[in-house]
């Protein structure tokens, strides 16, 4: 049995706390630095590699780490979770993405089904039908192919599958197996669908949408209005939509849609993108079996993050050191910086699930925790952002400890060689570059000019962004932000913090405030 | 005389320190919440206003606000910076962003010229080749029109145009402005430029190069990846290019460009959006008037910053309160939170400026400061982010200071109504609620379904997204950076901080390293 315990009553994280400081100045420099880099480094799946060398961590604080990983239970939890244990407590529900993507333990039966056969049928279903779309059985009204889908969801069911298909975009061109353009309308903001359906030859398109409890606001708002711009063309919106929702949705079983798919309750909207959410928009993109192969990298990463030992086991030890950071160094971010500029909205997706994950000041049973959790993320594609705000990065106040992401290869393959090198070794110099001027930094008597140093990051490293190593990305991040929430003795799979914004703009909808709420009301006209 | 003095030093902020600090349930509730909300107002420029009701101040630290305004000069260091004094003390340089838009104070002579002169003929330039590719005076050698503009440039010559080019793209379509559409090529990653180029018609295409110093590396790089692909179309790249820069830079008199457009070292990137940084694409996509109204939006912000009463002056008020924000209640980071969907890069326009000015550690004489300068800026727009990370604003253990943004009209005017409201009205009244369960919060015995307020934002509002609007918002942010600068006594006007990466990232190609610079230069097969 596991038991579940708020951090500060660990031994290991008061050990953590006593031990003494990593100088990354002093260990980065010279041969040690060399020495670091080359053994500071976890093998990931699909080829990718976890380097931590430029983390203020050393030999003493990785085994404090690691038995603060064995006291907190970490892959016990982990166990419980794939096995089906009800660890969204909060919303009494099993958590169940990762049985999108392999099965790691027993079987797990739910509401009388085998869980992991529910989704492989689902993604089945979803193959099935992107076959008939790509080979013109599934045609529109005139018998002439879909050539775009449009995704109409918010949230999880927005930015996780955005980010998704951005970054396999040019990759699939370039692979030849790109099969429609996909484009997504998520904000309740009108001119968000007004301006994708101007842009959109709506005759043949297919508009997937997503909502699991077929009650979301904006998304209801944003099919109405799908379905207006459909009947105004002529079009029969029926003969140009699917759902993807659960089965006891009103969206289920409605003859509205050519389709429908089906998630579940065990499967939070942030962590939705291994399920049909992301399935039917990235099976129809790209087809079934690129979206096969973003899977086949996550499960990898998840048998992976089942390893007991940090030092083998990416996700956790990435957990792990973000947890010093937070919780003994004191530092309320993190900035996620992909040398990629087909992730440029992935650290928009990470965001979401972090920060809605253990953004939260009450531990699983519902107690206040005495201590902070889930850090504030943000991030952009380097190397732009170097040329924006890495300054305060570099000489700004505090400090904000970075993921790199890079890889050796571009997806696109073109390249132009200018001063003696092509521009994707420039990319990679520059990454390199930042990560030892981050750490080490640079003395300078004009203290303008002065580099401190001291500034952790860790890099990821791969090949090439492909579907394996986009799927081992997204479980990377989605388990260490599981394994942060198990540290922190957190819930990470409920989001209360959205509700009560809910409730009020319903009340300001129907002219029930007063005060302050009623004041902001006049203002904006409502 | 203007004294730049360090805050700590200023007898406001000390007794600003000791001031007590206002219970935000406490006066947002019942009818003083009401009350607080029609008071605390600021009219901006183009019919915008700056509400600060929800924020953390009541009339007594407005007077101790007030008193730290006058005690740290903010309006004479204002008046100094416009008319001509070198405040970019690092670099040796005047600021002069602001005379892009209008001439506030005295003349300006700065290297012979009269600078007023020389950024108004700038813009009649780049009118008037912008009016002559819309006429079609400027055609390419098959003697077609150009239908689309590539910016090429990063950082300050990317954010910002990009930012303000969404913003506008849908507003233009819907008042029959919309030109030529706009795209943009930015990181050193090959997989940018190629991506951008797939999906660009190349032979009815204007590359707008941008580089003040005419040494970029990125942009150079990216320079002669799209000469190499016009090439390869049997294209003359010369046909298809123009350069934005200084005029002593190598790109000015070239012959390898239709025509070339001049800033100079007065402006920095950042702030270039008002140059032809912003106005050469901006001008080709909407028109040289669209251009011109933004400017004036802007200009009309910028002499609403001269008034000398923070409470008529909401870029100094915002400043004063985020100081306050920052150094006595000890917020790490602010939010920016626009309800507009073509606001969506704004935030990662306003995360440079930011950033990039007062991520600094040592003031403008360059001795370290003993406070914190700049916070970390994220945003995203809602709803979208209502969904995604607000879990974390709500009940996260950190207070994340936020801005809100919103607009009482959309800017397409196409909506629906569902459920009795528009969508435009839904939005507005999501902003609405989001305020007051910030700033209130709800209490529950259920402590994972209690929101404890005390979470302090402002809201700008205005009518309409329009270029004038948009200007004023540009101006109001660039401004309230400048006074936070000349509160923490920093030099916003450099950046030296990116630097040391450029010089370890050239050595890295020239392959000239050691220890771990070399260990992860490997890794990365350089």
């Amino acid at each position: 049995m596991v038991s579940w315990n708020n951090l500060d009553t660990l031994d290991a994280y008061k050990e953590l706390q006593a031990v003494k400081e990593v100088n990354l100045q002093e260990v980065m420099s010279g041969e040690s630095g060399a020495e670091r880099v080359k053994k500071y480094s976890v093998p990931m799946a699909a080829g990718l590699a976890y380097n931590f060398a430029s983390k203020k961590v050393d030999d003493d604080i990785l085994a404090v780490l690691a038995k603060l990983a064995e006291e907190a239970q970490l892959i016990e939890k982990y166990e419980e979770l794939y096995n089906g244990a009800m660890i969204n407590t909060g919303e009494k529900r099993l958590v169940l993405h990762q049985l999108c993507r392999g099965q790691l333990g027993k079987d797990v039966i739910a509401d009388g089904v085998n869980k992991r056969e529910f989704y492989v049928d689902q993604q089945n279903r979803v193959a099935a039908f992107a076959n008939k779309v790509h080979s013109g059985e599934i045609v529109n009204a005139e018998g002439e192919a879909f050539t775009t889908v449009v995704q109409i969801g918010i949230g999880g069911s927005d930015l996780g599958p955005r980010a998704l298909y951005m970054a396999l975009e040019n990759w699939a061109k370039a692979n030849q197996t790109f099969k429609m353009e996909a484009k997504f309308i998520s904000n309740v903001d009108p001119d968000d669908a007004a301006g994708v359906l101007a842009g959109t030859d709506v005759a043949h398109t297919i508009f997937v949408l997503v909502s699991k409890s077929g009650t979301t606001l904006e998304t209801l708002t944003n099919e109405a209005f799908v379905k207006d711009a459909l009947k105004k063309a002529g079009l029969d919106p029926a003969k140009h939509m699917v759902a993807v929702t659960s089965e006891t949705s009103p969206l289920a079983k409605s003859a509205d849609y050519l389709d429908a798919f089906f998630m579940d309750d065990y499967i939070g909207g942030r962590y939705s993108s291994s399920a049909a959410v992301g399935g039917a928009v990235l099976s129809l993109a790209f087809g079934p079996e690129i979206f096969a192969r973003i899977l086949s990298g996550a499960a990898e990463a998840d048998r992976l993050a089942t390893l007991k030992n940090p030092l083998e086991n990416a996700a956790m030890l990435d957990a792990l050191i973000g947890v010093y950071e937070r919780n003994v160094l004191g530092y309320p971010y993190t900035t996620v910086l992909p040398y990629s500029q087909a992730l440029i909205r992935f650290p928009a997706h990470l965001q979401q699930c972090d920060m809605e994950s253990n953004g939260k000041s009450v531990n699983r049973f519902g107690e206040p925790v005495n201590y902070v959790t889930g850090p504030v993320i943000f991030g952009e594609p380097g190397t732009n952002g170097q040329h924006s705000f890495y300054q305060l990065l570099h000489q700004g106040t505090n400090i904000v400890p970075i993921q790199f992401v890079g890889f050796k290869n571009s997806q696109i393959g073109t390249d132009v060689v200018i001063e003696g090198s092509t521009s994707q070794q420039k990319l990679c110099a520059n990454v390199a570059a930042q990560i030892m001027a981050f750490a080490c930094g640079k003395s300078d008597e004009n203290l303008n000019k002065n580099f401190e140093g001291g500034r952790p990051s860790s890099i990821i490293i791969g090949d090439q962004l492909t579907p394996e190593s986009l799927g081992a990305l997204l479980a990377h991040f989605e388990n260490k932000v599981m394994f942060q929430g198990f540290l922190w003795n957190l819930n990470s799979f409920d989001q209360e913090g959205v509700q009560l914004g809910k409730v009020l703009a319903k009340r300001v909808l129907a002219h029930e405030t007063d005060g302050a709420l009623r004041a902001y009301s006049d203002l904006l006209n409502i």
